[in-house]
């Protein structure tokens, strides 16, 4: 990627690029190209001009025009956020698809995993888990003490059972049941009781006057004493903890029996996502999982990624990708139902990138969803889900969800994965009860400050000690290998559990 | 209230009224007054004509029009929510305030309690807790173990301090920071931080790149590794729970010194709200605790009620009891703003009452409204808060709030509440971490059923065992007993801890 006859100094993408990416933090006056240096210092992922550039011209990242210079820009000067204008998104009513639904890749070596197979459900569960579903956050602290006490007395006399999670949120009452978007947190909920981790195994704690009905979550068939427990029935505390111990009993009984056995990729349904991006996420963590993606699709599995606003500037490459019409119809309208949703407060895709991001050298929200797109690899993309949707096909999906790390995570349990891989160039120690994590991140430093959180180090890339191909095959073996629990992520080991938090655009009354 | 030569079998509150309410259910036939006969089963807690009413007729209860009727409605009819049109809700801009402020109410017996002092805090608190707050959901995962291992380590080498509570939440990134109402959520972290039962002391867990930054929740002075965790400069995962671990192990040092003292009451914040109202609310639990209010607040605490959209259609009622013109303003101003969230989603008001409330009579909104704001006793109204705003003023005060029970609990605890009461009629194990929740049920039925669970059973008036003079005299005295630390309630007892709800209007990114 750079001249040679010096250690790189800077990361230049595509030939196109007038920035370079700065390695480490260079000094004023350090020499990042031959002859060529530095303006002043330039912070580690920071972008540094790589020729004299004017007030107006376009800056070039990625290839992609991520904004124009409101300042002149000589040589080896540091252009920083409030130097560049951000550029209109792309157009979504022309958005044209060109993918032919083919896809040249090689194959992996390995096509199989040992996972829980769950009966009518088109994927199988990476864990054994008891998921105890909540229709509304009154009857939290009742679960509350009740999981704890199904966790010390009954779970360790089940030992094929991994875990037992209390899915609690804030939805289920004091909301507009009726609000337009009410659709997306029932579905959300509805869906998570069906993630395939839980076995098929419906448990669900109501309350009995609230406005989410249990006819909204469940079939008719669903609905009855073997799968519901309504607290307002129930003779008080003791009776009520009682009747949730016995039903987790029932449950547990049958989770026990359950066996990994192997299965064909097309039962794995994993998500993606980032938290704390920075410069070099784009570069190293997120393209290295693009390129394990690649791999898993090829191999017959289903691969979510999401996160609408670091979408929606790449929106017309995602759309490239898909395979018809329909799919891009759907990408169409919830990017613009997003755009509408944040102009209902006055802000717009650019309220998305964070303190953190801009301080790991992403200037916007243009650079940032370059960056982010990268996650999702080069296969084509078979199905666009609204936020919580169970997918119909397998292959990469767009599943789209809000960009926060504990919604995105959230809803797309809803939409059924079993693993997620998250990607952080600042770093989080996020995690997830129902589904293992696995955390990629982008930068050696974080590597070396975390190395009992982070479980992949993708900063080998930009210091050229690995390529993406490499780490990439490194992140598709750790996949299948959490998958069929034949390891942990640090996150799982810790049991770092971030809380659900379901998407409710509609308002709470 | 009823006539009396036969067993009362009907509450009429008010002599305009033509509908009474059921005490128990009646059947089809039954004299429910001298003479007249129900048409068909009238539910407990449901409405039946005292008159025969016609299509178009308006129908009062508490004197008040609470819709009209769509048909004819002979003596003894059900009256149920689908015979009843929707009044519009009182105009915003005509409210007049009233009060001189004057309160002519009996002094009650009891003028001080056992509390926690708080330098620098108008209020005391009910509690010792070490409150840990976080700026973002990220570091929930690593928060929860290292409470986890306080409570288990540390915590019984304190015994002067009650609990360890975390205050997570999902705010803090992945939200839109500089959307208009941002500073909703951004406040109500900022007050929770402060709430008197954290006795001053400042404890926050951050991640290092989320858009809430500690500055916007502390002051300069305040932000030091003594309050602050940073888990982005800690050396991986040992290092983060060392930290929070150290941190934690000082201010418990600290906080064990505290020791209640006899304090007057104006140095005591309480909240209620209801939770699971019925017909029979707004006449047994609401009065008698606004009957406790009043004491409270002619003894010179203060007292919050809140819930916007179960004030709207009595606030004209609530205006005459303003004691001037600003109070008036944020009055409209706060429920104008309600009103316009709501519609942005296409809803109003009436998207407020669930299932239960209708199955327990409620018909629609202004009829719970009615119920609703009988908790506010009949004190002046000194303040209006907007939603987690601190109090500037002693007395009975407005905190504007949704109505949901828990991000109204948790709205009212930024407002820095000590303790609250809760009034239910079809029942609710609700309860908070950061203060002991006393509930307060409306009918016998659910006290009998959930004995272990409620409090204080004002079901009593509505059998006309008790007055509410005698019920709101016993929720007082609890209410000091449980302050003092002489009682807990149930939801304490047992650990009923619902989670933190912040109010997030601001879209999510």
């Amino acid at each position: 990627m750079n001249n040679n006859s010096m250690t790189p100094k800077i990361i230049k993408i595509s030939s196109k690029d007038n920035v370079g990416i700065a390695i480490n933090t260079l000094e004023n006056g350090s020499e990042f190209l031959p002859s060529l240096y530095t303006h002043s210092l330039i912070p580690q992922g920071h972008k540094v001009s790589l020729t004299n550039l004017k007030k107006g011209d376009s800056i070039y990242r990625y290839g992609v025009e991520i904004g124009k210079l409101l300042v002149d820009a000589p040589v080896g000067t540091w252009i920083d956020e409030h130097m560049i204008s951000l550029p209109l998104a792309p157009d979504l009513d022309t958005l044209e698809y060109l993918s032919d639904g083919q896809f040249d890749f090689p194959t992996p070596d390995r096509l199989t995993f040992e996972g829980y197979k769950v009966d009518g459900c088109a994927y199988a569960g990476t864990r054994n888990i008891l998921g105890i579903t909540s229709t509304v956050q009154c009857v939290s602290g009742v679960l509350k003490v009740a999981v704890e006490k199904i966790k010390r007395e009954l779970l360790p006399k089940y030992p094929q059972v991994n875990d037992v999670v209390s899915l609690e949120h804030s939805y289920g009452c004091g909301v507009a049941i009726n609000a337009t978007d009410a659709d997306i947190p029932i579905r959300s909920i509805k869906n998570l009781i069906k993630n395939p981790n839980f076995g098929g195994e419906i448990m669900v704690v109501c309350l009995g006057c609230e406005k989410l009905t249990i006819d909204m979550l469940l079939s008719e068939n669903e609905i009855n004493s073997k799968n519901v427990v309504i607290l307002q029935e129930c003779s008080g505390y003791e009776q009520m903890i009682e009747a949730v111990m016995d039903m987790a009993k029932r449950k547990l009984e049958v989770l026990n029996k359950r066996k990994r056995e192997t299965l064909p990729l097309s039962q794995l349904c994993i998500g993606l996502q980032c938290g704390g991006s920075d410069s070099f996420s784009g570069i190293t963590a997120n393209p290295a999982t693009g390129y394990a993606s690649d791999l898993l699709v090829k191999a017959g599995a289903t691969v979510l990624f999401s996160e609408v606003t670091e979408v929606r500037d790449g929106v017309d490459k995602i759309a490239h990708r898909c395979t018809n019409s329909n799919t891009i119809h759907k990408l169409s309208s919830e990017m613009k139902w997003y755009d509408d949703y944040l102009s209902r407060s006055n802000v717009d895709r650019n309220a998305n990138p964070t303190p953190g991001n801009k301080t790991g050298g992403l200037c916007n929200i243009v650079e940032k969803a370059m960056g982010s797109i990268a996650k999702s690899g080069t296969s084509p993309i078979v199905e666009v889900l609204s936020p919580g949707e169970i997918p119909t096909k397998c292959g990469m999906i767009f599943a789209a969800t809000p960009a926060s790390d504990f919604v995105c995570g959230t809803e797309q349990l809803a939409s059924g994965i079993t693993l997620q891989v998250l990607m952080t160039g600042r770093g989080t120690p996020y995690g997830l009860a129902a589904a293992p994590v696995i955390k990629v991140c982008s930068r050696k430093d974080l590597f070396d400050l975390w190395s009992d959180l982070i479980d992949v180090n993708a900063g080998t890339i930009a210091t050229g000690e690995k390529s993406i191909e490499d780490v990439g095959v490194e992140i598709f073996n750790l996949i299948l290998d959490v998958a069929s629990g034949k390891k942990k992520s640090w996150a799982e080991e810790y049991k770092l559990e971030n809380s659900l938090c379901i998407f409710n655009p509609a308002p709470i009354t």
